[in-house]
């Protein structure tokens, strides 16, 4: 039975899950491929894997640089993350004729055009199905099962870490601070949680999947991206009162040629299958032309949900491989890499939707005529209210109509400067129609 | 640029949505391809395909057994239904050299020894994703995203009929005959609505993708099958109050080498994702080994969703076909052909889950002890109960533990025999754990 050899980039989480679920899965794999899948070395900078994973220590290197050409690897999985060494090792492995499966979605997001280029250059493969939304399809299905539709919109739930912080607050009652540090002593979230709650986990996935979405090249710094750290239990609690959920949503539309891509808490009507998607779960739901909506739902995070996601590649690049394909990695995005030019980005001024808004004032007879009046003289009108017990300071909460994010903003900075209210007033984007 | 050149057999509605997105996204599709796909011919029983497609007259033929052997025709695509003369068609143009493109899952679930053997002959490939679900893409995933991993069990809504006439009885509180005859009006259900209602057609989807999910072969015949004629508004209302909703699943289920393959109507806990799929809308949750649970949600039919998932089969076809590819055919199923075995059925007796019982007692006293001591004889415990006000005859409901199949029938009969409830007993199936 001939063999494909696969070479391993860094053994931690991700990693060990590969390795187990190739030992695990050894003779069904070999029974689908018809050809085993070998383990043939694991570079690890600790050197030092779970040893509950059996490793041989003769499979283990520090040697990175030598294993992606390695004349006896055919396959070179990079699990190290982050930009270097992971781009000049890929770079070296495609050079060397090695196909390429990654997880990697900050360098694929930053330098997807070095990557990409130089895949198509060395006719080589490469897979990345593990980089967004970790065991669920949704690469391949933008790529392939979507192909023949126009998208119009993606609406994703990406960061399980930010979506268990808002259901568990939503649930429990409890505030982002105390979640957040529940979490991180659970390991559900990291030591330093920057990347995940401020949304710039979530504006990578969005930058990848508005390329295979809608064919264009998107930077995450062109992503519009806010963060969770503001939401409070209040604005949830109020939210629930007007029918909504709050999610972090990565929301990505295109129409007449421009897109819209932006990362913020939105509320989603809790009717909506988006808002029953909880805990560290993750659901990118999709609206195509022809097709109209789908949802794909699954653990986004995870050792052994996202060593499916790379075994699967590994897989379906061995089965090419053997077949004696090449240059098949122009297809890695849907379209041939020279198709895909630089996406027009509608600025965020010039989006539009309806805003849950709260405003903390006095009890005072007027201000909520004076909140109305500005709101008004801007373009935004009022869709409804919810009224408050008198109190010294009472919060005044109110859910627009479809409005101009230029026009809110202007309106929310008008009402501030002029200390109509005592804090700066809130504001969180709905998504009713989707 | 090249072209792939289509025949079509078929032009009714599935087959007009492939002529509508081929037309309306050709510059889309030839752009992905770096060819053009072009429409050779359409064989149409009728010869009066919508004059709104507004195809040539040379394109269209009577002749669909020359169109399968025209040399200037790449792919066959089969949207014929039924078993012939869609099996003859089918044969004929893999015999010729054409890829083949279906959306016939009851030709594949009868006959996919025969089309898959021809195929793997042939080394053409097929394509069958419009088969089950219309345009959610789950033959592709079972077949190559979910590869790496071993499937435990697949809970299907595949059948759109049914999940609408569910949903809108629990909603509008109407009884299956009225929302029958209304969906039979306004064309939502079949004139003759056997095959979905009886359970049929979510069967012959099940048999395919237990083939799929667990790599063997399963006969529709093999699958235990009822319809949802029997549910009741008042069944649904109850329900509700256990904290379920009613739906008609297809499960299949791995355990120990053998499969468990049942359509019925089943109880899932209200807050489960599956319970939130309404409408004509089909999903499909899969439990892996390694995975966890993911769910594939979106339109199981009509014309423009069932389109995307053929036209997506013909635009794969066709980049393999260009790269200069065969034989690829024996990964249609995941597995080679050769190594897919008969499956070993589960009998429907031995499968054991929680159970939804009704009675119709006359108000006596000892009715219930009656009842319960039969149960308790046959290993049945009560879970809960719901207590009824009085009336000359009460329904009696409640809710078993874990039993067998076997036992619980055996109960229900003896209790019947006995006459100690006036009419038969009602029992559906409880997914508690899912």
């Amino acid at each position: 039975m001939k063999a494909v050899r696969v070479g391993l980039l860094g053994c931690g989480t991700v990693g060990g899950g590969v390795v187990k679920l190739m030992r695990r899965n050894a003779a069904m794999l070999a029974a689908r491929l018809g050809a085993r899948l070998e383990l043939a070395a694991v570079a690890d900078r600790s050197l030092k894997p779970d040893p509950s994973l059996g490793l041989y220590a003769e499979l283990i290197t520090r040697d990175a640089q030598a294993l992606v050409t390695r004349p006896d690897i055919d396959v070179v999985v990079e699990l190290f993350g982050g930009l270097e060494p992971a781009q000049s090792l890929i770079l070296k492995a495609l050079a060397a004729g090695k196909d390429v499966v990654t997880a990697n979605k900050a360098l694929l997001a930053e330098r997807g055009d070095v990557i990409f280029k130089a895949a198509v250059k060395s006719g080589r493969f490469i897979g990345f199905e593990a980089s967004v939304g970790g065991g669920i399809p949704i690469i391949r299905t933008l790529r392939e099962a979507l192909a023949a539709d126009r998208q119009r919109a993606v609406y994703g739930i990406v960061n399980g870490t930010c979506n268990y912080i808002l259901s568990t607050m939503a649930e429990n009652g409890s505030e982002f601070a105390d979640v957040l540090a529940a979490a991180q002593r659970s390991g559900l979230a990291e030591a330093d949680p920057t990347l995940d709650v401020g949304g710039h986990d979530a504006a990578h996935k969005l930058a990848l999947l508005v390329t295979l979405a809608f064919g264009v090249a998107l930077r995450p710094s062109q992503v519009h991206t806010e963060g969770i750290t503001r939401i409070t239990l209040q604005d949830i609690a109020y939210a629930r009162e007007f029918g909504f959920t709050v999610k972090l949503l990565a929301i990505a539309k295109h129409e007449d040629g421009a897109i819209e891509a932006r990362v913020h808490p939105t509320m989603v009507p809790s009717r909506h299958l988006l808002a029953s998607v909880n805990g560290a779960y993750n659901a990118i739901y999709i609206q195509g032309e022809a097709l109209g909506s789908t949802m794909y739902f699954g653990l986004g995070a995870g050792e052994m949900p996202t060593a499916t996601a790379v075994v699967a590649d590994i897989l379906e690049i061995a089965r090419m491989r053997l077949a004696g394909a090449t240059e098949a990695s122009d297809h890695a995005l849907g379209y041939p890499y020279s198709a895909i030019k630089p996406a027009k980005v509608k600025p965020m001024d010039r989006i539009a939707c309806e805003y849950y808004l709260r405003f903390m004032a006095e009890d005072k007879p007027g201000v909520l005529g004076r909140i109305a009046s500005v709101l008004g003289r801007h373009k935004i009108s009022i869709a409804s209210m919810i009224q408050q017990e008198r109190a010294p300071q009472v919060p005044v909460v109110m859910r627009t109509h479809e409005s101009q994010e230029r026009d809110l903003r202007r309106a929310l900075a008008e009402i501030h400067r002029r200390k109509i209210v005592k804090t700066e007033p809130v504001f969180i984007r709905i998504e009713e129609r989707l």
